[in-house]
């Protein structure tokens, strides 16, 4: 089952506190990236799983969606979330994603299902994805990102500042896949670690095709206006997925 | 344009005492792998990108290939090639992977083209693959395997070992594509980095269906035989790939 770490007030606490948090979806850095991999949203029933704070729930209503849902397991993201929101055509529901039953308001299926740093936490991804299928229309889309397997795989992330002053990201662990214990704003946060080729796999036995796949790192442009993003270009910080049935 | 490096006196005399050299297929540990995602050879005509020695090709005879086509720059492989080989259905041709022109005997496109750890040593990966892509008669398979993005991308490749005695892969230059030079048998061979995002969308933009990606690593059947083996699981060594046109 997968850990509810968003009920946790001092994780929560934290988490409130970040630039995604705060900003909404400007405030991702790979926002432009993932939102480049997005269909027209006029008219489209869209459901984000993980929705959080719903700011791409909103985003999505802005952009002409007929009816956006969002899911998310921490009640705590779901209040917050209510409260920034006044919108008939937004619903939020509590949903645990490993066993999701979700309809759109007339029965009808979605033509978009979005999900932003969500799926590494889900211990039964296959199910999950078989789930997605079914929810969307066919030719509808899915558009997902993830903590790249390079940030999960290893033992003791973290970057190591060799004897000549380059920093590097030390893998190890990469084909042990399963869950990861780390240390993010709390202790003892728990991911799951997959390779490219499991999440590209368990998008293609669930019968999608892929579209587009990204290593994500910040653009020259993103790192001129914050230079601390620059050591994410050593290593992608995030897996980006465009899948369609 | 493409280093030559099979041409070196050096690197061939190197390259020739590898157990996959020796010992073809079965001296290489990912070829039980690779060989699971082929379609049947029976009846089928099929092109081997960098065929080397013509192990693959001989193989593909033996499986009742109805032709086979080995493609190589190098003219010390294609003429160890020739030597080993006595089978009027299999050609040895050189040619440059940049410009390549290749047609089956009649004139008909073949049903597998399979290439065995060369695609990162081409620059113009996306104009081969729309090669390949119109070599291959329709629902025709692209089997292949290159060395991981993890292996070409950092700037001094080789294990670590940490102060508490841990081993790990120094990634850093990731999201930097393009010419690696590295020492392998001898110095300054010449690899293109790809990250795992580029690598798929070459496939996707020239029309390919992806079927299977793997991030190869040793079973622990492989490592119980040869235990050096091991250390390859903690980051992968090849990435395999599968598609269909």
């Amino acid at each position: 089952m997968t850990q509810n770490i968003y009920d946790n007030p001092e994780f929560f606490a934290g988490y409130s506190r970040l630039g995604r948090s705060v900003e909404g979806l400007e405030g991702a850095p790979e926002w432009p990236a993932l939102s480049a991999l997005l269909p027209e949203l006029r008219g489209r029933k869209a459901v984000d799983l993980g929705c959080g704070f719903g700011w791409f729930c909103r985003f999505a209503r802005e952009k002409g969606a007929a009816q956006v849902l969002g899911i998310d397991v921490s009640e705590n993201m779901l209040a917050r979330a209510r409260e920034m929101t006044r919108d008939e055509a937004i619903t939020y529901r509590r949903g645990d994603l490993e066993k999701l039953e979700v309809r759109s308001k007339d029965g009808a299926p979605f033509g978009l299902v979005y999900s932003s740093l969500t799926l590494h936490y889900v211990v039964d991804l296959a199910g999950l994805l078989a789930t997605v299928h079914r929810l969307l229309v066919p030719g509808g889309r899915f558009v997902a990102s993830v903590e790249h397997p390079l940030l999960t795989a290893p033992s003791a992330p973290g970057w190591v500042t060799s004897a000549e002053g380059r920093k590097t990201w030390p893998v190890d662990c990469y084909l042990e896949e399963g869950p990861r214990s780390t240390d993010w704003l709390v202790k003892g946060v728990i991911k799951q670690h997959r390779s490219f080729g499991t999440y590209i796999n368990l998008l293609l036995r669930a019968d999608f095709s892929i579209t587009h796949v990204e290593d994500w790192g910040p653009t020259d442009g993103q790192i001129a206006a914050q230079p601390s993003l620059a050591i994410e270009r050593q290593r992608p910080t995030f897996l980006l997925l465009a899948a369609s049935r």
